[in-house]
């Protein structure tokens, strides 16, 4: 069996179907890639775009997708609640079956290379023996363009010192599937989402391998709690669902409802009888589903 | 200032976003074409894509969207809870500024003479003093292209007799501005979403200018009153989700929310302080802000 890739790039579009969808075609004229999905999110100004395929492919497409993502989206125009540092903001690579995280890695690394060279868009390298994701993306698009001129610590992996003048810069890297995972509060008080926040993830002395920051989403005023689980085998999303439940209730809130961005595997369904209250649930949104369904 | 025309085709496609996603980009290859918005729909199995500009582009951009939906859309393989006759299903034409309604009548004569010409797709016309949608629509896809060898009047107006052998054929027309509102119920018994959908609808002596039908969504368990406002100013939103509301009661069940596929006039958000529970209300959705933001 040919090895299978997924890819899994963010881009700092979330409102023009149009932009994003030029990006989903210049991913999908690879052969042997085939998209799995594509969420947009208008409050984050952020979309996802999930596909998979043969190693060489996915490198290619990620590659074609940041280019057309260099040629459309502006950051000195992009305000959005999800911090971002690139207008293809963070390119993962991960290993699904007949490879391994270190391949992945390479690959990481000859996709920021051919990034640099066909794009001049500076590449920061993440993840396995790299840099961490959220100190690559501290101070953000406008922090880290003025930054990288003085600070040699920060400076890009490929590229630069400077910063891409519109598409900042790229994070490239390799990891395990990930589940983006977001709960909404019935409050439009952003400070309970980040007290919650604060105090489940990782870095505050909560679960493992949980990512969490508070958002304020504009358009339904509610405010979330929008993680990323990065290993759902240590710490799956029902065992947060019910944290986050149950400090809300301290603050006299309730929990209107979750989504996942992107696609989900189907071992964090099982939930142990905990209604995870998906508000946009599909049975596609199954990683294995969409891998049957699309690669034969 | 430029006459400015709506295009809302629906196309059989809701599912893999890489078609929807060609289609639009064939839409928004017509300079002076925007695209406001697109909408996928898995269990209608069925996309909306708005845009709207000056009167030509309009027409080509709709002929580009049908030649891109017949190139990839197999009705043959195609199976979902809404009817439809076509690859692209319906294209409806609609007035915005600067044009009369007989004017778009006479695009929508122009596009289906060019559809038919250019991609072999039979053409219905349908609205003011044409067939009625619902009436060309009748027996789907799998019954008309039977029907059409032995019955005259069910022949269309450009091209056939035979349907075309994988895309059906196209309904083009004019027609006002219309709501496509949905309430979902809180049981998966979609006898109840049709009992109700018959007692509001026009022709069951309900509620002028309301189209509606029940569905099952099957992804999510939920039984839906899927309408057409096809005159929100005689019948506006909250006047119909009441009722459903209302009737719903009676049969032991709640409503769970609503959607609007596609984009709503601002006048139509004006509830007399009724809340619509519209689950994906984005300001994004709002017609007249799409239009301000798009076209200067």
């Amino acid at each position: 069996m040919e090895p299978i890739v997924e890819c899994v790039p963010n881009f700092s579009e979330g409102r023009d179907v149009g932009i994003v969808c030029a990006i989903n075609q210049a991913i999908g004229s690879v052969a042997g890639v085939r998209v799995l999905d594509q969420t947009m999110d208008a409050d984050h100004h952020r979309s996802v775009i999930t596909f998979a395929g043969s190693p060489g492919a996915v490198v290619e497409a990620a590659v074609r997708g940041a280019a057309k993502a260099v040629e459309t989206i502006d950051l000195n125009l992009h305000r959005g609640v999800h911090p971002r540092l690139g207008a293809v903001d963070v390119i993962p690579f991960v290993p699904i079956r007949g490879i391994t995280m270190a391949e992945c890695a390479a690959m990481a690394v000859r996709a920021g290379g051919e990034i640099w060279k066909r794009l001049a868009l500076p590449v920061y390298l993440y993840g396995e023996g790299r840099r961490k994701l959220e100190d690559v993306r501290r101070g953000q698009f406008e922090g880290l363009r003025n930054s990288v001129l003085v600070d040699e610590s920060a400076r890009p992996d490929f590229g630069g010192p400077e910063l891409h003048p519109t598409a900042g810069a790229a994070i490239v890297g390799a990891r395990k599937v990930l589940i983006a995972f977001n709960v909404n509060l019935n409050t439009d008080d952003v400070r309970i989402a980040n007290a919650i926040a604060r105090t489940i993830r990782t870095s505050g002395g909560g679960f493992p391998n949980v990512k969490a920051i508070g958002l304020l989403l504009q358009s339904r005023r509610l405010a979330q709690v929008s993680m990323n689980l990065t290993d759902y085998e240590v710490t799956p999303p029902h065992v947060v669902f019910q944290a986050i439940g149950r400090q809300a209730a301290e603050y006299g809130v309730s929990v209107a409802g979750s989504e996942i961005i992107g696609l989900i595997p189907r071992q964090a369904l099982e939930t142990e009888g905990v209604n995870l209250r998906i508000e946009n649930y599909r049975p596609e949104m199954v990683l294995e589903y969409r891998l049957e369904q699309t690669l034969k």
